[in-house]
C-alpha cells in the first residue's frame, strides 16, 4: 500500500488532519528530563533523556493522531548517541501504529541522494528496518534531479516525500517568491509532475509538498496547482496561523482530514510551559493542548 | 583566527587548492573493505570499515591538500553506528592537521537551524569538540533567516559555511536559474552580504559559497557579486570540469590557490577503479591521481 494510502487509512480513523512534530528542544524539555540539559552529564544519558521524552509524548498522541513528525535536528545535537535515540524513538513511533515524516530536509546531488534515501526510506540490504521513516521532508534547491532518487525509493518502498514548496519562516519569500511565476510554483509543478506516477487508490500522491500555514492565500493558489499531493503545513500555533488559515489545503468538502497535515511542534511538546497549565503535569498539558487544537481544526474546517 | 584565515594559512603552505572529498560510498570500496557491503554482516563491522576506508585516505592526502570534505550522507546510510564513524573521521581529519568541511547541506527555520549548528559547529556545552567541523554546506531555499544562527554560530566559534549557490548537477539551473536576475545572484548577494561581518585578516570572508566548476561563465558572474567568498567548486573530475574552468574562481593571481577550493571526491578516493591504476594499490591509485590533479591545477592556474 502507497504512503499515501496509508496515510489516507488513518486519516480516516482518526479524523483529524492534526498532526505532532516530535522536536526535543533540550531548552525546553519538562523538569523531569533536566539532565539533558546537564553539561556535566554524559552525552550518552543526555540522549537517553531526549529519549525517554519523546517515547512518552507518543504515547499520549497515539491514537489521537495519525502521524508523528521527528525533527533530526535535536538528535543530531547529541551527535553518535542522538542517532541511538532517533532510532529508538522512530521505531517507538511505528511500534505504537504511528506513520513518521522524519523531518530531515535532506538535498544532495543524485548519487548521494541515492545514500539518503536509503538511509530514511529503504535501508541497507540485511539492516533491520524498524528505524525507517514512512516519509521525509526534502529541500529542492538543487533541482529535480536531486529528487528523483527519492521518489524512485518511494516506489520501492511505499514510502513518501514532503518537498519543501513554500515554507513559514520570516523570510521565506526571499528566494522562494522570486521571479514570475514564483519559484514556488515552479516547485509546486514539479512535485505535481514527479508525483503523478504514486498517486494511489486514495486519489493522492506519495509526493507531497510543505506549504507553511502562514500564507493561506498562496496556500490555495499552490493546491490548485498540485491537486494530489497530501500538504504538510507547519506554522500553526507557535509561528501564528490558525485552523481558518489551513482550510485551502483540504480538497474534500464533506471530509476536511483527508489531504493534508496540520502540524504542531512545540504548541503540543511543550504546551506545560504556558501559564494556563501552570497546574498540570507536562503530559495533561501536552494533551489538552492536542485536544485543543483537534477541536479547533475540527470547528475551523466543517 | 576565522576560518577563512586559518584555510588561508594552510593554502598558503600546500600551495594548492585541491580538497579531497570523503564520500565512502560501500559500492566503491576497495576489496579490502568489502564488509562495508556484506548484508551479514553486523551494522557496526560495515561502519568500521567505513572508518578505516575514510582514516587511511586522510593520511595519505594530509600534507598535500589544506582540507578534506566528508560526505554526511555515506554515514547516515549506516545509521547511528555510521554516525559514529562520522565523529571518528572527523576527529581524525583534525588530528591529521587537515580542515574539515562536513558536508552536510542542512537547512531549517531558525530555531531548528541553531540545533544544527550547535551540533557541526559550536558543540553543546559539556561535550567534546573534536568531532565537530570547522565549515559545513548549506542549503539556502528557506531564506537568509534560515542562514543567520549559522553565521551566529560561526562568529563564535571560529567556524565557516559554503552555501549552495549554483550547483553542478545536470538539472541544477532549473530552479537555480530561475527569474531575473537569476536565483543564484540573489543567492550569491545575500552570501555577500552575511559574509561581511565575517572578512578576516586574509581579505576572504568565513561565509563562502558553493558554485559548481561546470559553469565556468556563471563561475565569473558570480565571483564578481562575491569577492570576498571562498569558493568551493565540486564538479571537477568525475562530473567533467576542468582545471581550465576554475581559473575565474581565483582573485589573487599571483597566489591561484587562494580564495577557492577545487574538490575532487571518486576522483581521488575510487581512482583505483581506473583502468590506469589495475596494477596500483588503491592507496598507490589516489595517491597518483590526487598528484596528477594538483599538477594539473598548477598548470592551468600559473
Amino acid at each position: 500500500m502507497t504512503f499515501a494510502d496509508r496515510l489516507d487509512a488513518a486519516l480516516e480513523r482518526v479524523r483529524t488532519p492534526a498532526l505532532v512534530g516530535i522536536d526535543p528542544h533540550l531548552d525546553l524539555l519538562p523538569p523531569a528530563f533536566a539532565v539533558a540539559r546537564e553539561a556535566r552529564a554524559p552525552r550518552a544519558e543526555r540522549a537517553a533523556a531526549v529519549e525517554t521524552f519523546c517515547k512518552e509524548l507518543i504515547d499520549l498522541v497515539s491514537g489521537t493522531v495519525a502521524a508523528v513528525k521527528p525533527q533530526s535536528a535535536f538528535f543530531e545535537v547529541l551527535g553518535a548517541d542522538g542517532a541511538v535515540a532517533w532510532e529508538r524513538v522512530v521505531a517507538h513511533a511505528r511500534a505504537a501504529g504511528l506513520l513518521v515524516i522524519g523531518d530531515v530536509k535532506r538535498s544532495d546531488i543524485a548519487s548521494t541522494a541515492a545514500a539518503y534515501a536509503t538511509a530514511f526510506l529503504e535501508g541497507l540490504p540485511g539492516t533491520t528496518h524498524e528505524h525507517l521513516c514512512d516519509a521525509i521532508t526534502l529541500n529542492p534547491y538543487l533541482g529535480s534531479d536531486s529528487l528523483v532518487p527519492f521518489v524512485d525509493a518511494c516506489k520501492r518502498a511505499n514510502a513518501g516525500l514532503f518537498v519543501l514548496v513554500r515554507t513559514s519562516n520570516e523570510k521565506s519569500a526571499e528566494f522562494q517568491a522570486h521571479g514570475e511565476p514564483r519559484l514556488c510554483e515552479r516547485v509546486a509543478d514539479v512535485v505535481h509532475a514527479l508525483g503523478a506516477e504514486l498517486v494511489g487508490s486514495s486519489g493522492y500522491s506519495s509526493i507531497g509538498a510543505v506549504v507553511g500555514a502562514t500564507h493561506p492565500e498562496e496556500l490555495e493558489r499552490l493546491r490548485r496547482r498540485m491537486p494530489r499531493a497530501v500538504l504538510l503545513l507547519p506554522g500553526y500555533g507557535a509561528q501564528g496561523a490558525s485552523a481558518r488559515d489551513v482550510r485551502a489545503a483540504f480538497p474534500d468538502a464533506r471530509k476536511r482530514w483527508r489531504g493534508a497535515l496540520v502540524n504542531s511542534s512545540r504548541g503540543v511538546a511543550f504546551a506545560w510551559r504556558e501559564k494556563q497549565h501552570a497546574n498540570s503535569s507536562w503530559q495533561d498539558a501536552s494533551r489538552f493542548a492536542l485536544e485543543a487544537m483537534v477541536g479547533e481544526l475540527r470547528a475551523a474546517l466543517d
